[in-house]
């Protein structure tokens, strides 16, 4: 009898592991180094390594195990072959078939926002929905669609995209895809920061974010103090992501929306921001969808990754 | 052995239906009169009649029938429940549940524009590939999400509702569904009259449009003679549209996408303009996805519905 999975996340400095109940108890979590150099060609031997270990610590044999999923930072076609992961070293890599006979398991992978996204329907925000859409916002701006309580890869990997939808054309700057005016630009932690170095030069207005450091953390800070000009920055920003989720509920129509990623740390604030421009902007029939923060924080990864082994 | 299906294609003044063989082979079409009055209690034993009569001049046994499918002019949910159909009187109705009751025959399904992306999937111009993003473009816009060939329906009913994606929050008119800078307001035809008529106001300049009554068609026209006015209405209607379907494709990233309906019917430079519009907007993984006029017509419903059959 299966009683047990793993749910590993590949970043680019470290890997997070975490050994699953078939009901999704987390076990045990560790990370190890992620060794990118030479093409990165020890990575998946490393957590094939690491998991094994794992087994022999624990006493599970093989036989007790689901399977292994895995969730990288890039593109994963719906068979599990990864077409390059920049991040990693690698180029065009079956990371399923090797990490198959590597373990001996049946492997599994996915995108990690879109893994994440799973993680966070399977037991985080979204627990109990099969329609998610969640958006993770950090560095950039990712997303992943939940349809059925499956991930939605899209035809070239790219469902989920939602950071690079256009929601401004006629911004001069450009995305770092080539665009310009991806949601990315105005929503991530980099797009809130350019949002309010904008502001800070076109309004003489006093502001704590003079005096500061300018980070997404700071602008939110200085809301939550009543800063004008900051309330101005976070406005915009939730303007720009409140309508970019409306656009996408009329497309995928989900039960719940999440919001993720670092700069969701800033919590309720941030949520009713968004919540009130979401409303102004959604269809009708949407306009009730609930908006929540994401729950799993860093461990939505292994969560998904873990879930992987029984929905792809 | 089933040998036949039905596809059944509800509108406000006419009822369109298909008698088909498995294969997709449309064997027969007719038309009957839709009869709204009293809360359109006679729609559905209508079709029912209308099918037995079909199955009785062709000597069609009840088992030879795989089952009716039903396209119908609003929400449907899941298991077959309109919660409204204002176009045909209709209340919160069990249409699967009826039609099954009245015919003895497995029905099943779902709303039309939802039908006609997967008729055009089926049969039409996405034949073959089961990602599909469909606009159809009539006195609205509306829209169709097919995923693994099959509808998307969403959990209000609303997936692929394009139409009423947010692209200019500054609009000052409203929308029919009472938000601001709905797509539908630039890209429907009444959108593209318009924002002809904008132009006109706004411009002094000379147009064959100041000349003749302001249509769709006639914008089209316009634009095929080298009338500028009248090319610069089409630019804002591909602008507005080619970005919308490029956000749609950073949602769900389909392997094609086809616009309908009957502004389509202005053919091949409308399609250019908007492929253009569309690769400028789009995420690069998502800049080749083929952009396609559909070509089912006003069939489309009717194949749909008879997908539905072993679909849903």
């Amino acid at each position: 009898m299966k009683e047990y999975r793993f749910g590993i996340d590949v970043g680019g400095t470290s890997i997070k592991c975490g050994l699953f109940r078939m009901d999704g108890t987390l076990e045990d979590r560790w990370e190890i180094p992620t060794r990118t150099e030479g093409h990165g060609e020890a990575i998946l031997p490393d957590i094939a390594a690491s998991i094994q270990a794992k087994m022999k610590e624990k006493g599970i044999r093989r036989e007790q195990v689901a399977g292994v999923g895995i969730g990288v930072p890039g593109p994963v076609s719906a068979d599990g072959e990864v077409p390059q992961a920049v991040n990693l070293g690698w180029g065009r890599k079956h990371i399923v078939e090797e990490m198959e006979s590597l373990t001996g398991l049946p492997a599994k992978a996915g995108n990690d926002a879109n893994v994440a996204a799973l993680g966070e329907a399977w037991k985080g925000g979204a627990e109990g929905a099969s329609q998610v859409v969640m958006a993770t916002l950090g560095t950039g701006v990712g997303g992943g669609i939940i349809i059925d309580g499956k991930i939605l890869p899209g035809a070239h990997g790219a469902a989920g995209e939602i950071g690079h939808a256009n929601m401004e054309p006629d911004e001069p700057e450009s995305c770092n895809c080539g665009n310009h005016g991806c949601l990315e630009q105005m929503a991530s932690a980099t797009g809130i920061v350019r949002l309010a170095k904008k502001e800070l030069i076109e309004s003489g207005e006093d502001s704590i974010l003079r005096t500061v450091e300018v980070t997404a953390k700071a602008v939110f800070d200085a809301y939550g103090q009543g800063d004008s000009l900051a309330g101005r920055v976070v406005d915009a920003f939730a303007s720009y992501l409140g309508r970019g989720l409306a656009i996408t509920a009329c497309v995928v129509d989900p039960e719940v929306i999440l919001i993720g990623g670092g700069v969701a740390r800033a919590g309720e604030p941030l949520l009713k921001a968004v919540q009130r421009e979401y409303e102004k902007a959604a269809f009708a029939p949407c306009k009730e969808t609930p908006i929540r923060l994401a729950r799993l924080g860093n461990d939505a990864g292994i969560y998904g990754a873990a879930r992987l082994v029984d929905t792809m």
